[in-house]
């Protein structure tokens, strides 16, 4: 009889909990996006919807149609009553037993979960250290897929340097972006970042930041830079859905600037505060 | 209050199923092993395991033992009492609340399966197709990981092409591996294969199909090669646990020798067989 053994327990293997065939754990097939709430309101939930209907197309899940996510999590936006939220959802291919190739009529999963997001006031106020970790990823980061092992093992590396953020430098040497955010250097009036390529996530924050900048009268350069130019930076910043920005005062052991967070990133992160609230 | 949403039902966060928050599906924080079993016995189950502690090594799951591992596959295959079975198991880092950087005290996820393992006479007896991909996979694909979605594409899109698995090629232009499989071509008696780095699995299969090769005087060499070689070999196929050899008859669209399967990849698959049974 062909069964199925969870931790020590058999079962008959059409008996278990589809959720352990969920492609999403056999596979990473699927995709995700993160939502952050400011005082009741959805963040950019267009611009959220508009990038994971991308991600879907790109690994060919079609059947499912962004007006009912969008319906389901201002549902359950509204059942948590939790005004600074987080809302994470993901939509995976399917259950059903393990094989590359899935069942033609196979029925995608969605799993959303709304929980308290907690400003990181400690970090926003004084800055975070980072450290950078080679960008191990695949080829397709411009998808916000479930495949996060490497991703994993790059923050696990910084928090064991003391560290909340891993920088991630590909095999040219030049920094792509952090494992769970967008990267900013500031040098005089320009704000360099990484250009959107495949290897690059394009964060929504990111397209926020860039609209701050220009407000407060910064150039944008979106061009690639080094370990070496970011530790000699002005100013640095990460940014990310469920922080916005947060200002980076050490870099690899490095001090940034005077080691607090500079005024043109305290200038943004106010201006950011406009789109939110 | 913080809740989950499983497609369209809305329940408290803290009463969902645990493996609705498994690691494994939410980053594919995992690795995995699958075992073939011929006549009743489990092939190379200590190579397999082996492989399996250096995943689970390789991104610090350091909690789970091996020889528990093992009673629990021989266990269940035991009581599947299915003589021709693929074993399929994982460990993943645990089941928490959504966070790249695991809580410490995480306790690892187990799960396995017990399947029926057909021999694809069909393929064996005719050979398959094959096309190229471009390899998108991370660059530690010498670990076993639940990170798949690159294998899961590119085996769609040799579906799609009506074949049976897809070739992936680096940017280099060299072919790494299959996706889910080991790749060989001959030439004369020259048995050739990529060399095993970080960009490939170190299959078992391919440990025994190198045995094979000196058992029948075929010499081997580690060098990549591009699709220009492969389509100009004298005999290919590829190798994986569940189905050991494969021969292959058709890469991207060239038919390979008269298109029929070669006769050192007969002797191959006939020497293979000595060590299955």
């Amino acid at each position: 009889m062909q069964l199925a053994m969870v931790d020590d327990t058999i079962q008959p293997l059409d008996e278990i909990n589809p959720a352990l065939l969920d492609r999403g754990t056999l596979f990473g097939d699927g995709v995700y996006e993160v939502l952050a709430t400011y005082d009741g309101r959805i963040f950019a939930l267009d611009e959220h919807l508009r990038r994971f209907a991308a991600s879907m197309a790109a690994i060919g899940i079609t059947q499912v149609d962004t007006d009912l996510i969008r319906r389901r999590v201002v549902k359950s936006f509204n059942a948590a009553e939790i005004p600074q939220a987080a809302i994470y959802f993901h939509v995976t291919r399917g259950s059903a037993p393990r094989r590359h190739v899935p069942p033609d009529d196979l029925k995608p999963n969605f799993f959303l979960t709304v929980t308290e997001r907690k400003e990181d006031t400690q970090a926003k106020t004084n800055g975070i250290k980072v450290s950078t970790y080679p960008d191990l990823r695949w080829k397709r980061c411009d998808i916000k897929s479930l495949n996060l092992l490497p991703n994993i093992l790059a923050r696990q590396d910084a928090a064991d340097k003391g560290c909340a953020e891993a920088i991630l430098v590909d095999d040219a040497g030049l920094i792509t972006e952090g494992a769970g955010s967008s990267f900013f250097a500031i040098f005089a009036k320009k704000l360099q970042t990484a250009p959107l390529t495949a290897n690059i996530l394009p964060s929504i924050t990111r397209q926020f930041v860039i609209k701050a900048a220009a407000n407060v009268g910064l150039n944008v350069a979106d061009e690639s830079l080094t370990p070496q130019d970011a530790a000699a930076a002005d100013e640095l910043f990460i940014a990310s859905t469920t922080q916005d920005i947060i200002p980076v005062v050490n870099f690899d052991d490095a001090k940034i600037g005077d080691g607090k967070p500079g005024p043109l990133t305290k200038r943004l992160m106010d201006e950011f505060r406009t789109f939110t609230h």
